[in-house]
């Protein structure tokens, strides 16, 4: 039979061409081990109570009891996609600027302009709160649909103590790892960067660390300098938050060693880093979050995976998604760019979007791996190889989602 | 109701969100007219025996008789997609090379290596003619759901007799417009470029012509040279066809000026056109067909688009859609290319793969529109605004496609 949705839970995929899955015990990979992935062919997965049973070769196969079985032929089995940078708490849509974008203006100035994250902040703080949580779990679901079946979410849209913690309160009923981004731009209401963020750590902060796992700021040039964001973060560290920061996106602004120092999970975007930040990124135990979506959203260049990878860094895939700088739920498109742009091999894509992924978010025990005693969050690509998740650029490969050992998704055949 | 396959043959689309279309009689659009689309906002589309009947407001609407009704609310009705370059009649895959690629082999490297586009060529000899066909038939398929409904397709993994002939008839069978591409490589079995040509205008060339419409050359460094292009090309000529060249992709080589000087429907490519190329193309009749997935799939720069269009030159889109330098059949993440690499924006990108690439292939009196007697042909976006096709990046856009007035292919709701 074919894989459908609402199926019971004990589950056996057989007969798939591949099934890969990354290592990665304890810390995120790096150097060698990031592109070292285990691959089984004519390959059994047995889902039992929503974790991975077992995984092996068919002819090693030994069927016990009753269980529901799900054709793999013809297709790949992958873990599920782990998405550790998104901002898909929002309303409205920023296809105008986009388009005029299009025809020429900047980024900074289109911000500038009243454009830019202020535009989607007006639009958010004017939705009703089940307008969205039906925001995040439509985003969440576009999300499903490409493979992604653990993602973090960011509040940032709000920027007031309401749209914050509702933000949060929606990402985390979706099922997503919720971030507290409240230092992600500046409100109108506010004179200066200082004084939004004292009104954020003593107005919104208590009640967003109850919500959050992590705390995060946009430290750049019109957003959050050096100094807030420092005030920002370890007053969120102290609430128990663990931390991440937007970096270096447009320009080189301390965020590498601000996250180092403070000993955050991971700095993310690094377009603009150069090659100090790049050795003291590879000397710590940050991993660098790459969002090549993002860069080609923006017409921007890339960030130096390459570079980051040969000297020994740990990074991550992400999407990015959000309304105006990377409107791309799609990790099958982000590891094509991977291949493409950064230099990425399919295997190190698959383990940055994975294992490495779940060290960001605290997930690496549950998430981003087919191993015993690990969620059954499982990808069938259609594909005679499970490289094509890079291979085929823009491509319909997903077949099929697997999600606690259920069938969450299955495309149309 | 929902748009479902195998409707009757008698449609109306009603209460769309938008709809709109491209303008452009006679010639390809250029200069202010590329980015001039008619929008249609809370619209009808009415499809009979096979052509559009009438397109207008919901206000206007006089409903006459039986007809089928597809409920459009909060989707968008473009014209049918139409993809002008593509090499889908092939065997096997090039994952191999493409992870090789990523690691950091050359393209030019590959292929004097014994990749690249003879491995190509290897499978798809090995291949039986039904398969062949199969392969055209899947990949057709692809194309459908990411809304192409009209396709040209080149052979040229063939090299030989037979398989250039079976690749011409398997194309023709799948409903696309076929091209003869002979002149894509010199195959292992001749000692340079001029016997091959030779061979193939004695040999092949004469029921080639049967087959097809266009034919087409890669000239190009390694490939053929400006005069066995050209021996070629005018052969081809004499026996009716019209002329296509793939040109500058890697280097200038003289594409331009041929392709004006013999009259070409199009030069294809153009990543490496300097100003006088440019301008070249601007004062003539000749339209650039930009491949920008190609660029990226590559990690090359991008063809000059902005510059092409600002001088006056008609452009159009396409995929490249081949096995080894663009695995990639959508034209929608072709429109967001468009945007966010070359500086279209999404009404220039729309013209550019509708009603110019139908020019490119002797169709825009047939489609590439959506006008009263054109065929009704129409893709529903699942999404507030069209210009979605080139903002959601990567995005699961196409809700439905409509092929000569009947539901060809609906998404899973």
């Amino acid at each position: 039979m074919t894989a459908r949705p609402g199926e019971p839970h004990r589950l056996l995929i057989r007969d798939l061409a591949q099934l890969v899955t990354p290592s990665g015990e304890g810390v995120p990979l790096r150097g060698e081990a990031l592109g070292e992935v285990q691959l089984v062919r004519d390959a059994y997965l047995l889902c039992e109570g929503g974790l991975v049973g077992d995984v092996g070769r068919m002819k090693d196969l030994r069927l016990k009891g009753d269980l529901l079985e799900v054709d793999g032929r013809g297709l790949c089995a992958i873990p599920g996609l782990v998405d550790c940078h998104t901002h898909l708490c929002f309303a409205g849509d920023r296809v105008d600027e986009f388009a005029l974008r299009a025809g020429g203006a900047g980024y900074e100035e289109l911000h500038a302009a009243g454009g830019g994250i202020l535009s989607t902040v007006r639009a958010t703080r004017a939705a009703s709160e089940r307008a969205l949580a039906e925001s995040v779990t439509r985003h969440r679901d576009w999300m499903l649909r490409a493979g992604t079946t653990t993602f973090e979410g960011k509040s940032g849209y709000g920027l007031d103590r309401k749209t914050e913690l509702a933000s949060l309160r929606a990402i985390r009923a979706a099922g997503g790892v919720p971030t507290f981004l409240g230092a992600h731009a500046v409100p109108p209401e506010f004179a200066d960067a200082p004084s939004y963020v004292e009104f954020l750590l003593a107005e919104v902060l208590p009640e967003a660390a109850e919500l959050a796992e992590s705390a995060d700021v946009f430290l750049e040039r019109g957003a959050f300098g050096l100094v807030e964001a420092r005030r920002y973060l370890e007053a969120c560290l102290a609430f128990g938050l663990t931390l991440r920061v937007h970096g270096d996106q447009f320009t080189e602004s301390g965020a590498v060693q601000l996250a180092i120092e403070l000993g955050a999970r991971s700095v993310d975007h690094l377009e603009a880093t150069g090659e100090d930040g790049i050795r003291a990124l590879a000397a710590s135990g940050v991993t660098a979050v790459l969002l090549p979506a993002s860069a080609l959203f923006l017409g921007r260049s890339m960030p130096p995976a390459r570079r980051l990878v040969d000297a020994g860094a740990a990074i991550a895939l992400a999407t990015d998604f959000n309304p105006g700088s990377a409107f791309c739920e799609s990790l099958p498109l982000v590891c094509s760019l991977a291949a493409t742009q950064l230099g990425l091999t399919p295997a190190q894509a698959l383990s940055a979007c994975t294992v490495n992924a779940a060290h960001v978010l605290g997930r690496a025990h549950d998430v981003g791996r087919l191993a015993p005693g690990f969620r059954a969050d499982c990808v069938l690509l259609d594909a005679p190889d499970w490289r094509y998740l890079s291979y085929h650029l823009g491509g319909d490969v997903v077949s099929s989602v697997v999600q606690n050992g259920r069938v969450a998704w299955a495309r149309q055949s």
